[in-house]
């Protein structure tokens, strides 16, 4: 612990060492190395051991009333749906199924028991969709929503690989599942109340409010030898940088290459590309691999997969970005970190 | 859902409804009864299913700033102890022993640093003294510290029962691990800045701040064929209550045979009795069998057992207090309920 403790300025606020900072130091504290039968223990999309004949998954991840959703802006039911939507999509990032959720909420006395039930409703949709049993929780009063899911699920196999941040190597293209900045997008349409055409204006609502988990999508990946994958959640750029640090590898994105979607570049214009770069909440898989696992890919997905640029050995934790030309391309806003302003 | 609306009325607020009214609620929207793996789902102390070896456990708590502890009153340190105490108590409850835990940690921008290493120190003591890792969870900015934890365990064999509240049968005596009384009596002091000599101090203290998880006194339970338990978090008679309701069966206890500690004795007078039946957070297991089987634990297990009582066919999901001389015993606070007044 004294080695740790040296790192760090005793009064140093929260906000001054950032989320990552934060988490980076909370997992060198709480090094599970020596547990043998965990394979990924904090630092990834989800955590990950070895069961009887699988490998199980677990993650958590909570959405705080102010901070992560306005009642303004979402429903009750939808809010329901994206609590579970967001944990579903980080163990579809490992590559896993998920099983079982459990729901702490805490909630003013105040809130109308129908909003809670249409809370519920939402979140029992998305589970009956996808097979995912709610069997357990805690409720608790607060003066604002909390909301903390805690999502359990398995990969396929023992022995097949899981997806992990870690694994991306030199050389490997980068790809992504359908469209990024549509969440962002409708974040902005709906907090400005930007009138847009009918198509258009439910398209962005639902690529906010309502994201659904690319699961099957996290198993083809594995099918075709994919080693790296993370969901977009902070963003393309900030989450690239991610898989970056913890691969020690560099990477650069051809930004005219990024899928963004029509309602967004219809509406948005200039300013799209900065949605679909650093917007975040999209929840599609970001992913590398050889360009022959990456066609493969393709060929049995569902959803586009697109190839947006390539991992390099130099600039190890960086993203560099580049236009068609292979100009550099500057971008002032990097994505979403929690405590920093 | 219909069925499930029709009860409520549709303004009705959740302060209106209770939390067990909320739970109860809950509970019947997500019915995962078609489950097949599932073996227990919302409304015990932890969610089971079947592993594939082993029966497989998880539940999750939530601490809320000026809901459930007040910093003024709890060191950073300790309440990362206690954090994943009340939970490791809800596996053990179940029979279980925790293995994995993962953190959904709320904080304003402005918490220390130090702070945050410290109430990590404090569950890494814990975790550490337990087998337990931390394996995962989630940080993000509040204006309070919200702490989720969700604790995962395994009970030791497939083929055993677990334990839990709907196994109770009129005849069976009812038993309590340690003493009750102290955590209450702990919050007391410290929120009202009681002087007591300094060894009643620091066990009042420690009751409340720092309980420790009955683990093994779970497994010793399960090993005699004790079949219902619950661990006191809401309070001797509220808990019970749960017992009662799932079981479909009446308890009385006689006041006068639960186990008040001496430090509360000593310095609460005739308020003891209160705090035991019904102050909570003591984390002791509450639990019913027979004679036979609650003498054999008693002789093996390291802490005092105490029977208190007994479940009964009649006055079903009710808890009646006698005095020792079989009189009607009147207490006017009940335990701890969330969102009711």
């Amino acid at each position: 612990m004294t080695q740790i403790r040296g790192c760090y300025n005793f009064a140093m606020k929260v906000s001054e060492l950032g989320e990552f900072g934060l988490i980076d130091l909370l997992a060198k504290m709480t090094n599970s190395s020596q547990d043998k039968q965990l394979l990924i223990g904090i630092g990834d999309d989800a955590a990950a051991w070895y069961g009887d004949t699988s490998v199980q998954l677990a993650t958590t991840d909570s959405l705080i009333q102010d901070v992560h959703f306005s009642l303004d802006i979402i429903s009750w039911g939808e809010l329901g749906w994206k609590a579970l939507a967001v944990n579903m999509s980080d163990i579809a990032a490992m590559g896993g199924i998920s099983r079982y959720v459990l729901i702490a909420l805490a909630l003013p006395g105040h809130t109308e028991v129908e909003s809670v039930m249409e809370f519920y409703r939402g979140m029992i949709e998305l589970a009956q969709q996808s097979g995912v049993a709610i069997i357990g929780g805690d409720t608790s009063s607060a003066s604002l929503v909390t909301i903390a899911v805690t999502v359990l699920g398995s990969a396929q196999n023992r022995d097949k690989h899981i997806l992990t941040r870690s694994t991306a190597r030199p050389g490997e293209q980068i790809a992504v599942t359908g469209y990024l900045g549509g969440a962002a997008a409708g974040l902005e349409m709906l907090t400005k109340r930007l009138q847009f055409d009918s198509e258009a204006t439910a398209y962005l609502r639902k690529a906010f409010l309502q994201p659904y988990p690319r699961t099957s999508e996290g198993q083809l990946l594995i099918e075709q030898g994919i080693k790296a994958a993370i969901d977009i959640s902070d963003g393309l750029i900030s989450d690239l940088g991610h898989i970056c640090k913890a691969s020690q590898v560099g990477a650069w994105i051809v930004v005219d290459d990024v899928p963004v979607p029509s309602a967004v570049k219809a509406n948005f214009g200039e300013k799209s590309l900065q949605l679909a770069l650093s917007g975040g909440e999209d929840y599609e898989l970001l992913f590398t691999g050889s360009a022959e696992a990456i066609n493969k890919v393709r060929a049995v997905a569902s959803c586009p997969v697109t190839v947006i640029g390539e991992i390099i050995a130099d600039k190890k934790g960086k993203v560099t970005l580049v236009d068609k030309k292979g100009s550099p391309f500057n971008l002032s806003k990097k994505g979403w970190e929690h405590f920093t302003t």
